[in-house]
């Protein structure tokens, strides 16, 4: 479109039916992104298949509802995270086909059958049970986004046998994502058990001086494996991503 | 420049001589801010006459003059910021004419003299003889940006008499940089005397429980004065600068 | 007034209505503004038109109510910032003509036509739709200061374009507020493309390490663009009323 | 072994063999406590007509009431600290003349009058009307430990004249008390204008940066005037208590 | 002085030498503390026989001195705080009559005699042996503002006995200053033991998690003991000064 | 039972009814722990009479009866803590014989009588009526792990006395637990007064800089006292836990 | 190996050689990962080419050596991070071929040529000239490990088009490290263009409440692009070591 | 008063009218301390053996010796923590017989030979090789105190492997003290595979969001393994000292 627009542009210059002054003018005015930024991918999130995704906390069910109706005319799935099953409801008489999973607090409408364009499995590792909802909201959405993905869950490192006794999995995975709270000690035991990228994910559950979750998280920031990089606290949504777009190359 | 190649282009667009494919590759593959963009003023720190800065903290004198020699080739007045007195000699040797300020450890080398263009006077207010160092930064840099620089030096909140017996000065300032160490009060009474904008710099100056220069920065960003605000620990250059800015409206 | 109030003692000591002890025992015992200093304007936030403003957070409705019904009287235009909605209805039936503004939280009461008295254009830039309470909160308030007050919403950096596009609004303000959450590197960027004094304005949108906005005014703090100085987390009216203050210069 | 070494030394004493002055001798300069500890008043809150004190919060109307009763039998004043209004009633019917104050949350309850032996007055000073619970607190405390309180409210430094014109009040002080949120910078002018001890109290008042007070407690700690020590955060009942010893000295 | 001033005005405008107009002018911009004000001793320090004090961290020797000898035109003594030995021979040239305490860091030069206007005695209690720095700093501040002041070291709450055998001295001191690192503990068995003031001084005397000395300050100011009160760590001189006020009541 | 599944396998062997490859898989794909590693006991929590324990907080009474079911089928005892008093009526229909102590909301279920195992007496040691949930959650469980516990409530430092008159008791235990909060600094002194391992739990009692028991957290770390270490915030379980541990040497 | 063994032994007991009690007895004692584990590679680092790492910090010239010639008999490359550039002609001594880059303080021996097993390029950007010695670092570690590497250095959010200007080689990367102090921003808005994993790697470049890097840190953790992962502060061979797992997926 | 009470016990004592039996019996219940307190023992370092310790931190040789001279009068013997080398000529020319410990940097002298008086083994677990000065200084106080210690070095959890393959060391353990810089996970390993009371040491090694030993202390207190309890960051000392006393029981 724009190169249409910039090809009209130059012939008319070259018929002279447009002054220099005037196409020099023109050129200048032009909207960046309008003029051969085209090649940078803007809308990032739309491309292969990746679901529209919306932040679901702190939106009331009319303000989701309304932002699910205008993604859904491009034909796009839909990944809403964050949100408390009493909006459902109100959801479900516009989306009656929508699914929602109550652990992870995730809302799912598909416009169209996911493609599946991930090249492995992505495992998810979790240590406790109450990391479970972070857990399988990176589950959902790296699903959502193409991938096979295996749960791990419960084995965390003060009973490591549990962790030991699963290593098919664990060398089997392309991509790892380790969900663990309170120290925050497991990406460690598994960066160390198998070379595979570890996304690791510090959960908010703990106490005292759990600080909410920054204990996790420094701890795995300074995790002695080195194949360990970290996402905010809780955030299973971006684990799962990151480990998506590792999944694809 | 770029105009000048626009120009060019189109009118071999116009003569024929470049055929509508080429120019449109071109005008594709141009880097982003050659079209248009020019608009947005990119070399920042080079309009107006503005220093050309070099932090000095971290390089040896022999990077400090490798700069300073390709900047100077554009014309520029220099400001180096954070440069310690050893690498003065070095210097000296290469811009015999440059003048260094051991205070605030800033050396200058201009190409032309300073043009005024700021319209009122900035007013530099420091608490304390140790917060002088930070207070004279930010005075070189004001005055390196073209401003009238007025310091009003130890009138910290604990003599609260001093800076009432300057009301004269505080009044007839245009913009107002504060700089405190310790508690950082003193840009709350500031505020509070007058209704100009009051940049306030925290310095780290103080012991035990001043946090480097932390208790500072809070004090000043929860201060009860609404016309402050703040920049980083002890960063007379930035206050310099954004005083320079407002001073110009 | 004060000056009248002297004067006419002067006159009668002249007149030798008043002896010199009687003069010298008023003139000891005098307030400190009522003499001289009255020439600092200690009310503040009356001068040219400003509104009188009543932080709402933690107070009742009666509490807001009996606190506007004093300020009225002085003729003076009201600004209730924090207000939550409830209170409304109590409030509007003292002051039926009061806008509220539920996204900011404001409400609004006119005594008498704002004045504008602002030189240029203050622009409101923000990050995410999270982010529009404060910056509407800046909004009200720089429009109740006598400015023209423009919005630029939702052009955070993950999609840079969105605020390239904007170049016009960016080049054409005097200054430049700019409110944003997680990690607040919207400040820079704005500071990178214009030389003009930016208000940066973090708030505490985000989660986990995001510390409840510390986050994100650490990195408006730290900001590589020196055109950026910082108000408190959240603190919209704080930024706009310095903005606005800038803006009279 | 001492049972054995006192045995030795009584039967010594029976027989006469050592003289009561050599026993008496060795009981005193065995190891502390041994002997005259007594003079050591451990019951210290109840000494001089101080109030018994009950801190309210997290504890239940009931609880309060089975202390209070356990106290009254022994004819002391009692002072209950943070106790909602809520728990009022239940207690009321038990202590009909017990005395409340909503503002500082505090209930006291006199078996005898308050005797008067505070020296000199304890100026309460406090910075903004949000403060005014804290300061209420220290009032209430001081009052009940027989000092005559005197109250100056909504003095904060943003407005320095209306401190500056309450100099009487500063100057006539025994003791002054400081309490303010925020920034916490009314310490330091307060402590810059008199040469009294002044307790400074840091509230939670604010928002943001204020770290629920952490930031008034830091600017305090760090206050450039010599004068001024701290209690913790919302330490009225601190406040009092310090200030009521310093004052009977 | 002033108040001659004023007179001397009043007179001549009595007399119509002086019109009201040059009156009105001269009242006007008369420093603020010339009025009335007087009366309130902004020359804080100097009061009473109080030394004059010069914090000697980052003062060369030449700074120092150069401080020094103006001070001494005035004829008050003279406490030099923080300053290392190396630069003491320096400044003994100048006033060879100069005291310096190396456990302290502190040197004094005596105009006059020490007037003794404490009431009663300020004893100050230090945990561990490497305290006494910190201790022996108070000290003699507190001996220079005239007060008797009696040392009791070495007594940690790990050793409790150790401070209970000294219970003599504990009673009868009129007020306390307890100085100490680690946890901080101090100060809350003292204030438990004796119903005096307490000013709590922590000490960055420790490793690992005592931060710097924070652990203590935190401990501190959450004590139990409502008598305890804090200053900054390391700050000696602050608990002297504070003490020596509240000694003179 | 493992060792029975090997030797069977073995004799198969032996006999020639298992081929040796069938073997080797077999031992190749054995989980972890079940070859030769059963002399370290993953079953933790099992061994010698421990109760099996559930965290109740964050777990609805369905979830806690579903876990107490699957858990009473091994024939262990049952410790629920930190349950809400709400939950307690479903859990009584299914488990009548339940135990339920409000004050550390620990809940019960004996499947066989407790063994005592314990070697001495364990102390549990609190500062104020505040920390005793803590500390009874603390006895609870050392009582459930077959230890004789003693508690020793209300003995804070503020009044060292009570403490000091407590003596026997603290003489005869084998192991001492002490939970304290605001400044944490009972586990020192205890520390100091018996050579025994010191067991100590910081607990969020407090307010202001108590930073939700991190000041106390931090005084306990940097005890004087070298037998004393730390378990996290309100950690009464873990607290019980070690005891019991160390009280089986 | 183990498992001939195993097989050995499975054998003898099939012949009667061995009995099942010896057998059950050796099982038992086996360590760990002798039976089936093996299939875990516990030799992490040197699988696949991966050079055998020493952290020089800390570290003497002498001890590297001896570290150096142990791991040389093995055959595989070595990489030294973080040595000094003093310690280099010690070592060289030893390794006359050894390569040391003082950017980024490496040393490299080959004992075979670097084989290339990176699928795509890995990018690495950084901000500022001071972030080079990090990024240089990552470089060296992903070239050792066998990816082909390209620098995009000195493309700082304050100059966003110096960004925008090297979209192809954003665009044509495989994976992409960010190196980043100050306020971290660079990985948003580089998340924000590309859609591929971004490794961000905080630098302590900065000063005051850069707080050594944890702004740049808590930025990148609350990045608002989803494709952001972070490693510790400075962690360029961390970022280089992930990126190269994820290169060779 | 005391006196007047003791004395005329004594002198009924003399005189026959008071039994031995009866005035023991009024000594023994004297208010607390008074008699008997020496079976408190005060000297607790110097019971059953133990060394007396010397911090040798920020003491000059000197200060050390002299203290080294006391000390020996007592015939105790004598651990000198964290010398460094420096200082050792100068106490080995008094006492020719010290043992020095580069690693630890600690000091012994034996007056007598060390008494074996654990009753188990204390084993001491490290992770990396920068782990093992303080693990070192864990294991000489131990042995100090009369303890048979077993290292077990370099077995960190990013190659779990190492430790596994230890179970017999593990096990046959009475006590285990953990010591792990990073992110402090081993503690929770070795928690989770032994039933034994676990002391863990977290040490400063790191870098970058390792904050200085903060990361592993509260990765160490949020462990998930039960039986862990910490000592301050590098503090083996002190987990040297409470293991002994657990070793003791």
């Amino acid at each position: 479109m724009n190169v249409q627009y910039l090809k009209k542009m130059l012939e008319e210059v070259q018929k002279g039916k447009v002054s220099i002054a005037e196409a020099l003018q023109k050129l200048k005015t032009l909207p960046f992104e309008e003029i051969g930024c085209a090649t940078i991918d803007h809308h990032r999130p739309l491309r292969q298949g990746n679901p529209e995704t919306i932040f679901g906390e702190g939106k009331t069910a009319t303000q989701i509802l309304s932002i699910m109706k205008k993604m859904v005319e491009k034909g796009n799935n839909i990944l809403v995270t964050r949100m408390d099953r009493g909006k459902l409801p109100a959801i479900r008489r516009s989306f009656p086909k929508c699914r929602y999973d109550p652990q992870s607090r995730t809302l799912m409408f598909l416009c169209h059958p996911i493609r599946e364009i991930g090249k492995g499995t992505i495992l998810v590792v979790s240590a406790g049970t109450s990391d479970i909802p972070v857990a399988q909201e990176a589950i959902v959405t790296a699903r959502m986004m193409g991938n096979r993905v295996d749960p791990l869950f419960d084995v965390g490192v003060a009973g490591i046998h549990r962790l030991m006794s699963q290593k098919e999995k664990l060398l089997s995975a392309h991509v790892i994502i380790v969900v663990a709270g309170m120290e925050g000690a497991l990406p460690s035991v598994v960066g160390g058990l198998v070379d595979r990228p570890v996304i690791a994910v510090p959960t908010s559950i703990g106490y005292g001086a759990n600080l909410g979750g920054i204990t996790a998280l420094l701890g795995m920031l300074n995790s002695c494996a080195s194949s360990v990089c970290v996402v905010n606290i809780d955030n299973g949504y971006g684990a799962g991503y990151v480990a998506s777009l590792i999944n694809r190359l």
